[in-house]
Order: structure tokens, then C-alpha cells, then sequence
């Protein structure tokens, strides 16, 4: 099938799909997770090949998949999500009767995802883009990463089979494969709606632009990375020196440093830098050295650290051993919070396991560091309560940069569920609005439509007066699992 | 003040106005409606005359103003528009702790704003826009429209003289005047994080461009009117062909025809056209010329019907009285189907009371213009129920293209209420997602935020254990307004 074919078959699958209960989209989904379950130990011998992950972190990523699927069932069977609300009819209103209006959310139409390297599983084919689109009741194109090829078709021919085994039509979900102009030509495609994306920056401002400056603009949900950064104060850092520099290179080096949430940069007070670094440093020692995705990403590893060692600013708390072809070698380097604000350069995301240490002079300074900050995905605190209060003005400024705020643990270990917020504001996504992971993430992929004066009969089930689905709606303002009337 | 003093006051300002109560903001937010009605006579007299609205209409656009400015308050009272969703910690989970993950909508930032000509007061300096950026927690810089600047700029005043009585930073609101390159620069600023726009799409898509290639692109809510088609079918018009009729020519003629959701297209089947035509054409008679928003918009009117008496596909039921100054003359041309469907031209708004009726062979033949329509605020469907029922098809391609579906009754006359959705489709609006009407309008200007294991005491009153602000909120996925444990 060419192009053109494929989402004219997503278009006519659609204006079926999005009428599908949710139950019977639970059904499906369900039907998905069963199937990876069936083909695990098919599945991890692929992404474990392909990704040079370890079995185990696979394993656990498949787990994470079928585990997000479910999330989305369940929600589907919940029902609730689409935000149904009810402002009845009003005929004895002056001057004017008040005609009835029930809103609720859509599916948009189809929905062309782009997959993670660093996630053969979870943010790939079968991950929460996808699902979450195919839960919203959109049609998937999906492309295949390049970097895991095998799995990613398998794991569309599973999407695929639970199609066919569920009854639904085929164009519910297509897998292709290509390069950078499969790509640009998915993002301009005139039935595409809408876009995810999770990969690096480079490639998700490009979809963005394009997808911007169609004939008709569609929303690009990219969500492309951060440096995660840390901010530790002197009594929190000073109480618990060790077991938190140990937190902070196992988070730094976990999956060989290839997470979204990877700390890369860690704010260190000035007195207690030295003792710090040596902490690390012993940690890092501890390390063992770890094969990355591919050549491709160890190679833009080694040469951005290269380019580092030739800034002045910056001493090296551990340098890297020498390139290897695959394998990383973390490496950390510590830098002054005033010439870490000077230049931009250190605000870039190394991919991999790479630390920037800034060192701050005092509190004050970090607020100059937290009005100079990046969007980021999330900001880590490391303080004692009273060091938080004594820094309410940072907190305040440190809202305004990131999709969520931590104080305590790690940024890596992204959970799924209701309430996580994965996205932030620009560059770390392309839209502060929404989140590519947990149950908000369907979200993205519906839209609001309102029904004037329609008969009961012919309202989605959402809508009508007996709330036949028992879910929660607004109803003139209030939240009630009440019928109409 | 110049452009960055503006703005940077706006940031400063915002830094603290986000984190106060809904309570008070709602105290403001009623300020303002408070000193709007004390000067109702001042503004209706400066409002009528720069706009030619007749003074009942803008005492009741007056009201509507401050109707929606209660709205807003209200919503802020309540509280639970902030979409709390907790997934406590489970410290017992195996084989991982689970963390504890708060979420919650907080305010975008500044926000420029850009209001309409046809609505000096309802979409203007304290419209929706305004209210729902103030009402979500971020300041406001608004464009005066050049078409009433007095109103405008009077009625900012208003806005500023709330703030003060309030004891609230001046940098909440700015008003500022200027033409198209104050449009332009305001949108380009660094610190603007949001941009709600009414009025035509040329300056909207326009803006979104700008908007969209920034450094750190932002989301444009432009809201650029549409034709919002009307389809009629045989029994349902055969039995109230007169009334309809009526309805129709009372709704495309209201307000000199210069409503967003003015329905400028009409479906008529074959079999009718000639009765519907007479049937208007005898209604068109009654219709009292009256004066245009200003003499570009008219100017503009005549020519784009002048344009359209060239098109040999039309036939005109009723050809405007000669071009004039500022009146507008009503205008309607009748156009089989086929024809409309062959060129766009016929798609495009004429901002004014200018009707197109399309003759339709069959009901068949509507599935064809169904797929050719463009994005719509709004779409009637003027049927008896079986008619309804015999065209599912066509309803469901219908839902694909608007943002609001209308059963009884004609478009104009957008309720501001919970469930009011005023945005659809591109090209009505540049984010189909949003409304720029009713309480979820609130939503364009917040984004979310998770917070991970914060200390209660430091966590926002939405997001307590306690829920000391008695909102409904979402805990591990339920809909309640009870306290966590």
C-alpha cells in the first residue's frame, strides 16, 4: 500500500473505530497486551538483540507495555475520561429558553506515531503513543524505529492480530518503515491529525515545523528529552552525603544513561562540592561499563564529550575512557554556576551517561540558575523541609520549568498511572499541555464537541439522560454520576 | 513603558498572582464586573458609537460580559477546574516503593491577547479570552482593536482600576494600542506564553505562523469564524418551511450578519429550493438595512459579492442594493450542490449577511459535501428524527467537522455556560482541542504540573491530604471529594 492508501484505509476505519464502545476498545487493547504476553520470550530475544538492553530491563519494559495497555482499558471501561458535560435545557429562561448542550471528547482521526530507540517496547510500537491514540478511538500509522526493526514488526503484526481477532478493520493500525522522508511525508499527509513523538530534539522541532506550516496545522506531540536537573542544598546533601551521590550515579548510569528523565545535571552546594565529587567519583568507579543502543548513539556520546574537554570552564571530575565503538563510559565534569549561565552549550542534552556538576555559590545564585533554565521534563529537589521553606521564591521559579517537580528520589522510573506528567515546557516537549505518559496522555488525541438540542436517542451514550454508562459528568457545573432530570 | 518593561512586569506580576487563592481571584474577577456595570451608560454610549450596534444590543453584550465574568468566578470558588489527580504513595509495592504523584493544572504564564471588532465588549478588552487568561492565573496583555479604541481602552482602565482597588500588581492587565506590527511583536516576545485571537483567519493564521517559528514556539487559540452550514431536509422543512425560513433570515441577519456563528451557508434539497427561496426572499424584504462595524467591513462585503455576481454557477435570490458606505444591504445567491463542491471559493466567509444556498440532488449527494467541508464552529441540522436516523452516515461525518452540533434552532447566540463548545475544526480555529466560550476555556492557559513526594504543608491547597478547598478531585482514578486516608 502506498501513502495515500494507507490513510484513506485509516480514515474508513475511523468513522467506525470511534463509535466502538469503550468496552469493546478495552476488549481490543486487552486483546493486544494478551498477545505480547503470548510472544514474550520472542519478543525480548528481539529487543534485547536490537537494543543491547539487558534481558531483564526488557523483560521489565514488556511488562511496562502491558501493563500501560491495561491502564488504558480500564480507563476505557471507567468511562469517565471523556469528560461529559451536561448544561440541561432551561425553556422557561427570560427573555431567552436555554437550549440544552452536552459536551464531551472525540477522537480526532489518525494519528501518526514516531517510536523510541531507547524503549524498543514501552514508547515504541505497541507503546503509550499508540495505545493511548488507539484508546482516544484514533487510527495509528505507526513508523518503525530503525533501530529495532525485527521488534518493531513483530510487535505490529501483534497489534494486527488483535485487530483481526477483535473483529475491527485492519486500517486501525498500520506499521511502515522508512527513513526521514517516510516521516516528513506521515506529518503532512492531509488525513493526519495529530502526531507523537519521542525521540530527540533535532527530529521532533523538524516534525513540529512541519506539521506547523501545512495547509492545515496539526498539534505534534513531541517529547524530546532534558538534562532532568538536581538541585541538592547544604543540610539535606550534607546529612546524607554518600547515599545520595549513590542515588545519583545509579540513576545517572541506569540503561547506560539513555532515559528521557536522566539526571544529566546536578546543582551542588559550593562547601560541600569536594566531598561530593569524591563520592561520585567513587561511585562511577563501581560502574560497569554497558553497550548502548547502537554505534550511532555511542558515537554522538564520545564526540560531544569531546568537544566538552575542550571548554576551559569545565575540570572532570571523571573522565571517559577512551571511544569505544559501543560501549559508554559515563563521565562527569563540574563547572561554576556563573560560567554554567554564560553559556547555553551546557544546557544541551548529552545522550548517555554524562553529568555536569555546577557548583553554586549560594542560595541566591540558584535563582539566577532557575530564571536561565531550560524546559525540562522534571526538576529534583534534595532539601530538608526548612530549606524549602527558606527557598520559596526558587520553588516558585522552578514550577515554571518543568512537567514535574520531585523531592525525594530519583527522576528516572517514570510511573504510570493517573496522576504522572510526563512532558514539560519547550524544548523538552513541543507541548506543556500534555503528557505522553499516564492516563492524561488520551488527551491528547480527543477534542471536544458539543451537541445543541440533539434527542436523547441519538446522543452518545456518554450523554444521555440515564447516564447508561454510570459515569462521572458535569452536570451545570457539578460532578455527579446522576441521570438528567 | 515599551514592550519588555511591559512584559517584564506582566512576568513579575505573574510570579506572584499565580499562587493566589481562587478565592480572591474570584473577588478581582467580580471587581471587574463590578465597576464595568457602575459605568454600564459611559461604556454602552462609547461602544454603540464605535461600533454602530444598536444600544440594546450592547447593553445586552454588556451583560453578557459580566455574565461571563461570573461564570469565571464561580468556577474559581469551586475550584475543581484545576483537574487534581492523586495517586498516593504505596511504600509496600513490590518490587518497587510507589511514589507519591500530585497533579494538577497551574497557569501558563502571560498571555496576549486580541479581541474582535464585531463584539466590542463580549470578546473585547474584558471578553472571554481576558477573563478565562485572568481566571486560569496569568496577566494579560491585550491589544485594543482599532475599530473602538475608546471602549477598549476605557474599558482596560476598568480592568486596571479592579486590579488596584484589588491591592493586585499593575503588570496584571496592559492595555497597549497599535497596529499590525504591535500585533506582530507582541506575539514574538520571549516571555508570552499563550495568544487567544477572535477575528478573521487571514490575521489569525497569521499569528499562528509567527507564533508556531518563535525560538520557543507557543500555542495560538484563534477562533477565525466559519460559514456554519445549516442542513435541511425534506419533511422537517416541508412541514415548517415558513418558520424555518423565518429563523433563518432572523439568525443571518442579526447583528448586520457580523457573527462568528452567523450561518451563511444553507443545504436545501431539490425538491424545496424554490419554495425555501421564495420563502426567504419574502422575509429578506423585511429586513431594515443597518450599519456595518466600520466602512472596511463594508467595503469589504461589497466586494466580495461583487467578486461572487461574476460566478456564473450563481443565481441570485436576492442581489444586494448597491454598494454603500457603511450599510450593509442582506444578499443571498442559490447554487446546485455540485458546483459548490467544485471550487473552495464557495466555502469562503463574506463577513456580513450573505447567504449561499446549496441545491442538493439527493440525500446521497450530502456525503460528498460532507467530506469537502471545512472546519466549522458550528453545523444545524435542521431534520425530523427519522430523517436523523435514515442519515447516520452523514452525521457522523458532520461530527468531523464542527465543534458544535445543532439539533434545534440556529447558531448564533453562543450560551456561556460548562458544556459550551466555541472552537472546531481548522479553519474555524488554529486549535480544534480548545474553546474560547463557556468555563472550559479556562484550560488554553494552564498546563499541567506533577508534583512527587512533596511535603503536604508545601503542596498547593488542591493537592492536600486534607482538601481543604472541598474540590472534586481524582485519587488512583476516582472521582471524589473525599481526603487521602
Amino acid at each position: 500500500m502506498n501513502l495515500d492508501q494507507i490513510f484513506t484505509s485509516a480514515q474508513e476505519a475511523f468513522l467506525s473505530y470511534k463509535n466502538l464502545s469503550g468496552t469493546k476498545k478495552a476488549d481490543f487493547l486487552e486483546k493486544i497486551a494478551e498477545i505480547l504476553e503470548e510472544n514474550r520470550s520472542a519478543i525480548v530475544l528481539m529487543a534485547v538483540r536490537e537494543s543491547n538492553l539487558p534481558e531483564g530491563r526488557i523483560n521489565g519494559e514488556l511488562g511496562r507495555t502491558t501493563g500501560q495497555i491495561k491502564l488504558f482499558a480500564n480507563l476505557l471501561r471507567e468511562g469517565s475520561w471523556v469528560e461529559a458535560t451536561i448544561d440541561p435545557a432551561d425553556p422557561k429562561r427570560s427573555p431567552l429558553p436555554k437550549a440544552d448542550i452536552r459536551r464531551m471528547l472525540i477522537p480526532v482521526g489518525p494519528v501518526v506515531v514516531f517510536g523510541a530507540s531507547n524503549f524498543p517496547l514501552a514508547f515504541s510500537t505497541a507503546g503509550g503513543d499508540t495505545i493511548s491514540a488507539l484508546a482516544a478511538g484514533c487510527p495509528v500509522i505507526y513508523k518503525g524505529h530503525p533501530a529495532h526493526p525485527d521488534t518493531s514488526k513483530f510487535v505490529g503484526s501483534c497489534i494486527s492480530q488483535a485487530l483481526e481477532k477483535s473483529g475491527l478493520p485492519a486500517g486501525i493500525f498500520t506499521h511502515v518503515e522508512g527513513g526521514v522522508k517516510m516521516g516528513q511525508d506521515l506529518v503532512k499527509h492531509p488525513l493526519a491529525k495529530a502526531v507523537g513523538f519521542t525521540g530527540s530534539y533535532g527530529a521532533g522541532k523538524s516534525l513540529f515545523n512541519i506539521a506547523s506550516n501545512r495547509d492545515e496545522p496539526i498539534p505534534v506531540y513531541a517529547e524530546m528529552g532534558s538534562v532532568n536537573p538536581i538541585f541538592t542544598f547544604p543540610q539535606r546533601l550534607g546529612n546524607e552525603l554518600v547515599p545520595l551521590a549513590q542515588n545519583y550515579i545509579s540513576s545517572l548510569t541506569l540503561g547506560a544513561g539513555q532515559f528521557c528523565t536522566n539526571p544529566g545535571l546536578i546543582f551542588v552546594p559550593k562547601d560541600l562540592a569536594g566531598q561530593f565529587a569524591n563520592a561520585v567519583s567513587d561511585e562511577l568507579r563501581e560502574i560497569a561499563t554497558s553497550p548502548m543502543l547502537h554505534e550511532g548513539i555511542a558515537e554522538s556520546y564520545y564526540k560531544t564529550i569531546k568537544e566538552l574537554t575542550l571548554r576551559s570552564e569545565l575540570t572532570w571530575v571523571k573522565v571517559p575512557d577512551a571511544a569505544h565503538l559501543i560501549n559508554v563510559s559515563p563521565a562527569m565534569a563540574q563547572i561554576s554556576a556563573a560560567d554554567w549561565m554564560a553559556d547555553d552549550v551546557f544546557q544541551q542534552e548529552v545522550f548517555g551517561s554524562f553529568a555536569l556538576m555546577v557548583i553554586y555559590e549560594n542560595e541566591a545564585e540558584l535563582i539566577d540558575v532557575a530564571e536561565k533554565l531550560h524546559g525540562q521534563l522534571t526538576i529534583t529537589l534534595w532539601a530538608d523541609n526548612s530549606e524549602l521553606k527558606a527557598n520559596s521564591q526558587l520553588l516558585n521559579l522552578l514550577e515554571e520549568k518543568c512537567g514535574r517537580l520531585l523531592f525525594a528520589g530519583v527522576p528516572t522510573g517514570v510511573e504510570v498511572g493517573y496522576a504522572m506528567q510526563h512532558g514539560g515546557p519547550f524544548p523538552s516537549t513541543t507541548n506543556a499541555n500534555s503528557t505522553s505518559v499516564g492516563a492524561h496522555a488520551i488527551k491528547r488525541f480527543a477534542r471536544p464537541i458539543a451537541f445543541q438540542d440533539m434527542p436523547d436517542e441519538l446522543l452518545p451514550e456518554a450523554l444521555r439522560d440515564e447516564n447508561p454508562l454510570k459515569i462521572t459528568r458535569q452536570v451545570n457545573g457539578k460532578f455527579t454520576v446522576e441521570k438528567i432530570k
